[in-house]
């Protein structure tokens, strides 16, 4: 449903509730040949009386056989065709790490590099330094000061960071520094466009001030700039679909890429379902729809850890009934893409899907939620961006197309 | 399969035969979580031997989520995109009572509706009056002549009713003269491009007459007209697939769709499926596709009467022999949208859909034709614009594409 016409012409109010529950890389993969997932190796008894109740399917993040991001692949699930709204990797980075990026801002993603001394790179990552390394690094950037525009910059990992400039007149249409390769110097900021030669000149006075405070680190020595780019503008979800919608996650990422969408981003303590469940209750009635995301099934199947999987999933599905107490109307359960701990990174196998909807579901035969189940179900594989379709009617949320 | 290149590249001649087969509104949903739907309770032993012989899948008839209207729901189904192809309201409103719209002719729908002393509408739809007064006042308005053009009107039902306005250069990019508010009165025909100034004018001065014949009436002392439509000028489907195309339909409305694509509309009494096979069996010889169609169950699903809707499959079921016995090469059998009684309206439901074609079947596990078992056919889940490239395919008359 890439192009939102259909949703924006037929939507109507309705007093329904809409809980998407995202748990984040939650598609797996068996350790051996034939064996279980993780999410069929969890014991879920909530999640599986849903799925008996329910409908159960798959979807495919971006494209068939295509490993996405976080950016894209929730991006798709908001009902959006990631490759025909792309958001900069710098405005990624930044909102990954919680920092504000506003209309007319320019981002970009920074690598501490190590240059020798004819000024050529020798390492585009510096030796991949440590964050206690490169934090106190970050905090000295931090303060340099540029005529006419505010420079903001983040620490995100290791030989990594943020920049995100403020002023009046910006445009992003500016070339990456990194070369790409070693035994060249970083290139300096190149305009795109006449209109982004007054936004180059001042990246290169902040790079050159930059310089002078990393030149004596020996290995994080001098940087390099690429991915610039500005809020891109997304049409609005509430817009959209008609919907008052809240961000409920705790991640700075995934709030980021709410708010460019327009979601409201709810502030709570604590990282786990039940916080988040909790956060939920307390704005049930201000809100139709709300987008709950569940981090560490991703991170547990980044770091390989399959029965640390295992256990955040028994972690949501016990504290579950406190969601389903509030009695949505309609209830999706799935991923934004899979990361199996046996691959430790994102792929591209479709995600398992679980709809709810005690008014309007048509029942399938499966009666537990897991990968073989879901790629079964009564749903079909569907593209994850037609997800947002199918809870707007599943809400009876949209009137008749024609007559 | 929006762009018909292939079909019109690679269709060829074959004496094979194929029968589409709809029974309108015919997926549905239990009654109480887990049990069987209209269908899965139908007894309907030839269905389900077929479904044994054959395949089964379930279609999507516009897109994910969206429950269609009966035009765009058939142009589907016969494989246009019917987001690509809108038929106008006025138009489905005039053929679904069996009124021609010729090319070049403006349709419109109108409403009876009640307004104060200052002309100002009370009601949009004159306190829904019933047929029984309605039709009497629809026979008046259809003594007004207009100079240079020929103006029909056809009663719908209740306050419903359709013009069509024939003449040499009407344009029908008209606004609607409904202001969809009470309070204010209603609004003048006006055109939207100068090309249709003329045609305002003419449905300015229709009305003006029309007012005059009904404004002693209690409740519809008034009207408005909307959805003004011409002929959309549909690709037309016998030369698309190379098809001798006819349509066994009993209802104005899908008679009105079959001719708006080009189909021959044959003539026969009674509406019952056994009415339809034989006048299928009459024109065997002279057509190579038929579109039959089956209305009540969707009205009973509309009616909110389950058992109803039961039963009206089981009777078809019960003279299916009847049309089996001509040997199509090709039948599909299946619904242009669902109407569960449950929900007493269209909805975006897939549709069970089921593919016999003894020559050229891949058979699937399924033994019965039901929801469910068409959730988990062979054939999957697919839009119904496909439905019609398949049974071309399974008909033998499609060539190979590339070499």
């Amino acid at each position: 449903m890439a192009d939102f016409r259909l949703m924006r012409e037929l939507h109507k109010p309705m007093a329904s509730k809409i809980v998407l529950l995202i748990m984040d890389g939650l598609g797996g993969l068996p350790l051996d040949a034939g064996g279980a997932t993780e999410l069929e190796s969890a014991r879920t008894p909530n999640l599986d009386r849903l799925a008996a109740e329910g409908a159960l399917g798959q979807i495919v993040p971006v494209r068939p056989g295509i490993a996405p991001g976080s950016g894209p692949a929730h991006l798709a699930l908001f009902g959006y065709d990631p490759l025909e709204h792309e958001v900069g990797r710098g405005v990624l980075e930044a909102i990954g790490i919680g920092m504000a990026v506003r209309k007319g801002d320019v981002a970009a993603r920074g690598n501490f590099c190590t240059v020798d001394q004819q000024g050529k790179i020798s390492d585009r990552r510096a030796g991949r330094i440590p964050t206690e390394e490169a934090a106190p690094l970050v905090g000295r950037l931090a303060s340099i000061r540029i005529p006419d525009v505010d420079v903001e910059v983040g620490h995100v990992k290791d030989y990594r960071f943020a920049v995100v400039m403020r002023g009046e007149g910006l445009d992003p249409a500016l070339a990456d520094t990194d070369p790409q390769q070693t035994d060249v110097p970083p290139l300096p900021v190149r305009p795109m466009k006449d209109s982004a030669q007054d936004t180059a000149e001042r990246f290169n006075a902040w790079i050159a001030l930059a310089q002078t405070m990393v030149r004596d680190h020996p290995r994080a020595n001098a940087l390099t700039l690429r991915g610039f780019s500005s809020d891109p503008a997304l049409p609005q979800f509430p817009e959209i679909y008609g919907l008052r919608s809240a961000c409920v996650a705790a991640y700075p990422m995934y709030r980021g890429v709410a708010e460019l969408v327009g979601m409201e981003v709810l502030s709570f303590t604590g990282d786990a379902a039940a916080d988040e469940f909790a956060a939920t209750a307390q704005s049930w009635e201000s809100f139709d729809f709300f987008f709950l995301h569940i981090k560490h099934t991703d991170s547990k199947g980044e770091d390989g850890d399959f029965d640390g999987k295992v256990a955040v999933i028994e972690g949501v599905d016990a504290v579950l009934p406190r969601l389903l107490e509030l009695h949505p109307s309609v209830l999706a359960v799935t991923g934004d893409h899979s990361t199996p701990a046996r691959m430790r990174t994102h792929t591209w196998h479709p995600v398992p899907f679980l709809l709810w909807a005690p008014k309007t579901i048509r029942p399938d035969r499966e009666t537990s939620f897991g990968e073989r189940a879901c790629a079964h179900g009564g749903l079909g594989t569907f593209p994850a961006s037609d997800a947002m379709p199918l809870l707007m009617a599943h809400a009876e949320r949209l009137t008749k197309f024609g007559a």
